[in-house]
């Protein structure tokens, strides 16, 4: 256990989950990183669009901005409302499950599991992408870099919810200070400047001969594009029970700086993009740069800054699925809670997060990143779609709510909810069409099966409870069994098993396999006066002995065979399987013994019955 | 078991032996694939290292081929008499265990394994990597390929020895035929032409400035390259069982037509390469042709004809490791029987064939293949010297075997297996040292190692057989066991085992672990009353329900606790812990539930104690 205790720190009890919570500070690195990092590659994505409109593209960067704000705003008033009503969590499942209905719920549920699963390989990825393109020397260990992530990832937040919240609280805030210090140097100089600032960098030019009409299309595509900045918000209000008291109102603080950050960092981006005229660069090209590093660019020069920028930029967006691993496994806690996901997903593991969540991420993402080699700009378009109806069906959901409840000031709340079920609605509807070729069918192929497989888990435990209900207890006295001891060879361990099987009953049966090839293997030849000898002056009758043989060299099936038939010839006797087994202290040992005897117990389960019993006793190898 | 028996056929009774044995026809593919197939790669890795003395090699072509073929001839004789003398199979291993002693027979048994486990690897990539080069397109595939092939090796070797005969002689047979008629048919124009045939497709000119001194140094570097031609040639000695009766004869007569075929075609590649002046191109440089390739295209044109033998040598190649298949488990079994590799080595599976050998040498090679990506071509210098060791320590075992067992013509005996041991032991020597930098330092590391896991094995089994031996058996009357029955819900499961221990022992412990906040859990309040009510009427005295706390949320751990808490305070006592189990049909439901029990088990025995008896009560699902 000490290998463990270092690795994730001791077990805490229960009681300690009050110290286990976190304030706001450690809140947005926690539940915020997702939405934060989004700044640096939803604007590029709109952008990147545009880029056949060229320098034209510039006139629609502030408006399809200030609309995402607007939808970002819309999005927070009414998710701080579900705080406030769910102050156990109120995530989209639960909302949507709550007020309409358990199949949207569902719904709402399979969306979510998709956005953080791609949310961790495309996050991870996305980093080590714009790392490997700064250094490029580390190309051939992209897939390498990307599982070391995943593995810190995975052990920080192991060790609980707080400790990533700490750990990753300077990289968090030296990118919001270094992003806000830009943006806002920026602005300051283009107000000096009259609106027309002189770069200090300057960026590449729009492609000349780039010059397609900016049609309604185009733009439609841009903001579903743009969308991506808004993944991430709804984190916060399904880990509501993960922030100190008053937790509602330390979720509510913690929202408001995420969404403040957020806001800000599109708003100066977008501005800083118009009045220093940068357009996107094609991604797989030569001479691509990030949007975020023409503009630190064209405001800082590369000094310094702009690279302490550019490396916070990659960390952040590296730790953005952090934000996945804090809230994945209290959504399949959630589920399984209702009984629609395995039953360990709602067991708190010894530092007081859903282990088995964060293994379960981990490993269903650390495949995403295996298949798509560290690679995966083809997934992006696939998990915008999965945030925005987790977004709808809560907001649809929380308006059920405020009817259902009432209250005083529930007209203007369903007001607000309502306009954003429709505007996230829409979103989707707009991201669905504009993405489907690239991707989002994928998406839509993928949310049905997790809903096929979350409805038959449930129907198997309903099933399973049903049929193995006890309505009143009730025991009666048994004859003893009839034991079968299955026996080899005559070591301490089979001396030992047949020692206990005489001591439950009087009817023991030493069964002997022969199978004459076999090398070093005993004959049952005079067992019986052995026996005999073993007995003589003890209360014990002398147990019988059935040799077998075995032409086709099996060994457990025939015991398995022979039990069945001694199970047929007792209808009202329980038969006892005594298996000895050697055990030794190193683990490495399993490989030289032991192989009988486990395979024995495994297919007695499988293909036993409720009358056959398993009794191991086990002889211990001194070491 | 309908699958297994449709992928590897029906069981195969011990009886039934007779009928899977082998004769000369299906012998020559499952033994001597190896040894045929290396006349593809050996006179091809001799000439490789003469192209920096460009024609000026020609003038050593015979020579060399002839030294080989003189080394192949008394390797031959002397495995013949082994065959004589060990008719249950003299692989080096026994040969040298029986007549030089242990330490010298596990030497043999490393270099051997070592042997094959590469030599599956480098047969396998070798044949792939001339298919590659032959159709480019597949080269992303090589990896895939490789594999593939080494399932279906291992899938048709455990159908059996004669399956993968059978199976393979038709390739083997084709190959056998089209090099014979090239050679043939060389030789005639050669002769014909006066000793100097016109090629119909000319091989490219030796490069012109390549004319180093022909040194004494670089004849031994390829008389060591060219030996690899040899490996394979032990595989028959040490499946003689494998053959059918009278198996030392039909055993003899294989190892003949092998021996006299490589023979044939180790001298006609020799004089072709001579009378057509045809000189090994770089392996790695563009203009690569194989040896082989260019000898057929001049005798026969690149006509049909060609591309068979051309395709025939891919085959062939691929199969070579079949060899490997056949003997490598054989080695096992027979290191297995004395005791110093884990005994299943020893046990014969459903199909007559050592199964976990095959296991083994699948899955170590393939690792190999996988570390390697399927291009194996630095492994090559690695595995003649495990074959050459093992010959030199054979032919020493037999020349002391003679001498123990004199005889009549045993003197004769003497001379031909000393000049066997001498000729092999030097060429072991020429080897090491030519091969030393290239990799053959790897086998000088791996070998040591071996021994040392084979005798810590042996010691492991000693050790065991010791400590649990039984002199007498003794059985006394037990007081029975105090019952613990782990709950934490009543159900079917928990109530049948909680039936099982009131039936086995007056003294029976119902343990509730409370885990307050795990959801669905039920609280012990009113347990006693329910299980007072259910044995109401019954002779059975009502267990006492034990209720723990576990603020660390750990179920199993606190079970062991107060298991071993309960041991200590019964010290004249054992402790039987009753698991209960539901168990599904369906194996996918194991994610659903099953983990407690399985995990209490495996804690119970790995940390358990001689007096802590588990039994394992199921209770089965309808499905």
């Amino acid at each position: 256990m000490s290998i463990l205790d270092t690795l994730l720190g001791r077990p805490l009890a229960s009681e300690e989950d009050h110290e286990q919570r976190v304030g706001v500070a450690a809140g947005v690195p926690t539940f915020g990183l997702d939405a934060l990092g989004s700044a640096a590659y939803g604007p590029e994505a709109a952008l990147t669009i545009l880029i056949p409109a060229g320098a034209a593209a510039l006139a629609y960067v502030m408006p399809l901005s200030l609309t995402i704000i607007a939808l970002l705003a819309i999005v927070y008033f009414s998710y701080r409302q579900t705080i406030d009503a769910y102050p156990r969590g109120g995530g989209s499942y639960t909302v949507a499950s709550e007020n309409l209905g358990r199949g949207l719920g569902l719904l709402a549920a399979a969306a979510l599991m998709l956005d953080y699963l791609l949310d961790v390989g495309v996050g991870i990825s996305t980093g080590v992408g714009a790392l490997v393109s700064a250094v490029p020397k580390l190309g051939p260990h992209t897939l390498g870099i990307c599982i070391l992530i995943l593995v810190i990832l995975t052990v920080v937040n192991l060790r609980g919810v707080r400790e990533s919240g700490i750990l990753f609280m300077a990289p968090t805030y030296i990118f919001v200070a270094c992003l806000l210090g830009v943006l806002g140097w920026g602005t300051t100089k283009a107000l000096l400047g009259g609106g027309h600032p002189q770069p200090v960098v300057s960026p590449p030019h729009p492609s000349p001969h780039a010059i397609a009409a900016v049609s309604a299309w185009l733009l439609i595509r841009a903001f579903a594009s743009g969308c991506t900045a808004l993944t991430g918000v709804e984190a916060v209000s399904n880990g509501v029970m993960a922030f100190k008291d008053p937790n509602t109102k330390t979720a509510r603080r913690t929202l408001t700086v995420i969404v403040v950050l957020l806001a800000l960092f599109l708003a100066g981006i977008a501005h800083l993009t118009r009045v220093y005229g940068i357009t996107a660069t094609e991604p797989s090209s030569p001479g691509y740069q990030s949007l975020l590093s023409m503009i630190t660019a064209a405001v800082a020069g590369k000094g310094s800054l702009y690279y302490i920028t550019i490396a916070s930029i990659l960390v952040v967006l590296s730790l953005s699925a952090n934000t996945a691993f804090a809230d994945f496994p209290r959504l399949c806690r959630a589920i399984a809670e209702d009984g629609y996901l395995p039953r360990f997903f709602a067991i708190r593991g010894r530092r007081l997060v859903y282990t088995e969540g964060i293994f379960v991420l981990a490993i269903l993402s650390g495949g995403i990143l295996v298949i798509f080699g560290g690679v995966t700009d083809r997934l992006i378009p696939l998990f915008a779609i999965g945030a925005f109806l987790a977004f709808t069906l809560s907001q649809a959901g929380m308006v059920m709510h405020w009817r259902r409840t009432g209250g005083r000031r529930s007209k203007l709340y369903i007001v607000v909810n309502c306009a954003g079920a429709i505007a996230t609605g829409c979103t989707v509807a707009i991201v669905l069409v504009a993405k489907f070729v690239d991707g989002a069918w994928i998406t839509v192929l993928m949310i049905p099966l997790l809903i096929f497989l979350m409805r038959s888990v449930h129907q198997h435990y309903q099933r399973i409870a049903a049929e193995s209900r006890v309505r009143r207890l009730h025991l009666v006295k048994e004859p003893p069994p009839v034991a079968i001891v299955p026996v080899s060879r005559w070591d301490r361990a089979s001396e030992a098993a047949l020692q206990f099987a005489c001591s439950l009953t009087p009817e023991v049966q030493v069964l002997h396999i022969e199978c004459p090839e076999e090398h070093g293997e005993q004959s049952s030849d005079g067992w019986q006066r052995q026996l005999e000898e073993a007995t003589l002056g003890s209360e014990i009758s002398p147990p019988t002995i059935v040799t077998l043989a075995s032409p086709f060299r099996f060994i457990t099936m025939p015991i398995l065979e022979y039990v069945r038939n001694v199970e047929g010839k007792y209808p009202d006797r329980k038969v006892a399987v005594i298996v000895p087994e050697l055990v030794s202290a190193h683990w490495y040992h399993y490989l030289l013994h032991n192989h009988r005897s486990t395979a024995l117990k495994a297919l007695l389960l499988v293909k036993g019955n409720h009358r056959i019993v398993v009794i191991n006793v086990p002889w211990y190898l001194n070491s």
